[in-house]
């Protein structure tokens, strides 16, 4: 755990200086927080400071961070920094970019949900093609238990979210807002949902209004968190498509839902394919596919296709290409309902099967 | 020129034989067409005939090839065979199934068109979507001057020599039906065009009706024409990707054109791209990209983006995004009308400009 003193520090800086900017999150590395508040409150005009200094005089931004650690424990907001349980390390891939602290509502553990985890994006004026192809994908993500990592906005944003929630699935929205406020306000009843099953991250403080720059830089905290990044649908010039570049040049795997060559809005993603930038993805097995690809996961496709036994085989076929009820699957492999569905939830883990609304179903990981 | 007896003898064997059989060719590249014909006749029953033998004795297959000839020079069907002038020699690359003789109805000549060529196919049932695009793709190739060879067939085929024709442009149908014929009888009009100003040819004889297995080697003919064979929508399993599966076995260039993951009719091309068989392709300038980069011709991209010169690339400034008359450009780089055309004719050839109704547009392929 970490020092109060830390967690204001941090708190206290994140109020002070926009998110996203390397030369604090270079201080921050070097000094740790709470020395480097010491440095701006005694020395403020140390060339090594620059401009921080001056903004860190202006105002009393320790009484601010007291005053939003108070309001986080009235409302039930976690503060999730370097260094808590909670923290997703992946984060830290940002090295100096890194969010100096995020703040959560919502019940879901940031750290666990996003080890397992899909960033899906996409344009604010989808159509309903993109709309459905998202809503459909996340729910199928969702029943296999992947969380839906994605911005809150309209569009692809909230048909993502809300194909998760539709399956009771794990789903964080990284907001640009203060994680207690629902930004935009159309997408009030999303935000409830997403504060009372999912939760929402964020790097600004509690009660902050977003502005242009911090839903460009809140994109590369979506890119970091998961290992595979889903645009479905992007226009040329875009934000999905910066947020694209943020995980391609962290390493993340981007894929790309094909459209139409005469939808302005499919041309950003059929053009990162044709590029080779992208990789195709149809559907939520499509994308568990690249997932178990590039994961250094033990847990991984390459360990498991190696181990996986006859028994664990004839579970597979039984619910391929269909989905099957547990009761079936045990019933055709000869064994209790228990040892088959323990068998399934490993399985699961290894992404050889997923969930689904008829009982479980083979993914097209397996034979490939 | 070939002697009428190998002319006839070819065309009794196209005629006795299904074509695309590989023993047939064999026999043909061994013997020679006029001697095996003799040996059909004379020995019959030796065991290298196999069943061929049994099939020439039952009918006089060199009246009906006098027949034909005769129908060919009352028609205006021209007869197209190895060693004749328009034989376009890329259909070797078919080895001992290659066509044993090509009818020819229409001005185009072969061998020419075929030489800058792009080969479009695609599902007879399909979308609005995957016309319109086969229609504005085709328009364009045509209108740089790019022969579009498909199979006359509904759907996408049709809307190819559409779209060619509908700028005047280069394109031949390969029929499964005799040459003469206009099949489907619902592209009546279409096959009138393709007569009077493109060409159809068919390696059955004049009169013939299709069936199901001249529809699918039929397809090899298509893919072994063009250097590049683009699908515009196909489901997944499909006559259209039984001819990618040809164009890809001769080392064809394949091309894709992508579509919403929800149409069972892009399926196949999504596929073909996810599955890397296929580069992504939007319109014609994409097709063109791809035509340039895999020809070996000295006045391939590779070569010619060396020698541009100065004055040239001002001319490709000058209708790049937008085309412009050549009176317009002709007077933006201060030369004559007539050099300037000259000067676009060359461009064209190389694949940095292409006609457009406005006049000419720079190709996305120059600034790559």
């Amino acid at each position: 755990m970490l020092s109060n003193d830390e967690q204001l520090a941090r708190l206290a800086l994140s109020s002070a200086f926009e998110p996203g900017d390397e030369s604090i999150g270079a201080l921050v590395a070097e000094f740790g927080p709470a020395e480097l508040i010491d440095r701006l409150r005694t020395e403020p005009n140390e060339p090594d400071l620059g401009r921080f200094g001056r903004r860190w005089q202006s105002h009393n931004w320790l009484q601010d961070a007291a005053i939003e650690l108070e309001r986080a424990l009235d409302d039930g907001i976690e503060i999730i920094s370097p260094g808590t349980p909670d923290w997703p390390t992946q984060l830290d891939d940002l090295h100096e970019r890194a969010p100096l602290v995020l703040r959560k509502k919502g019940p879901l553990g940031l750290r666990q949900a996003a080890s397992r985890s899909v960033a899906v994006v996409g344009a604010r004026a989808a159509t309903q093609y993109g709309v459905w192809v998202a809503e459909e994908m996340c729910a199928q993500l969702a029943s296999a238990g992947w969380c839906v990592i994605s911005g809150g906005a309209m569009g692809i944003d909230a048909a993502s979210h809300r194909g998760a929630l539709a399956l009771n699935g794990p789903t964080i929205a990284v907001s640009a807002a203060g994680a207690n406020l629902a930004v935009p306000a159309s997408n009030h009843s999303l935000f409830a949902r997403l504060f009372a099953e999912g939760a929402v991250i964020s790097e600004v403080p509690i009660g902050a209004n977003p502005n242009r720059r911090r839903f460009l830089v809140r994109n590369r905290v979506i890119a970091a968190l998961a290992p595979v990044v889903v645009v479905v649908e992007a226009a040329l010039r875009s934000g999905a498509l910066s947020t694209m570049r943020e995980a391609d040049a962290m390493g993340r795997m981007l894929c790309a839902v094909p459209g139409p060559t005469t939808s302005a809005l499919s041309a950003g993603c059929n053009e990162l394919i044709r590029s080779g930038g992208a990789t195709l993805v149809r559907n939520a097995d499509d994308v568990v596919a690249e997932v178990l690809r590039v994961s250094d996961d033990p847990g991984s496709l390459a360990q498991n296709a190696a181990t996986i036994n006859l028994f664990e085989q004839r579970v597979i076929d039984l619910c391929t290409p269909r989905s099957m009820s547990v009761e079936n699957i045990a019933q055709g492999v000869g064994v209790s309902v228990e040892a088959c569905t323990a068998t399934l939830h490993l399985l699961e883990r290894s992404g050889f099967v997923m969930r689904t609304v008829k009982g479980w179903r083979a993914t097209s990981v397996g034979p490939r």
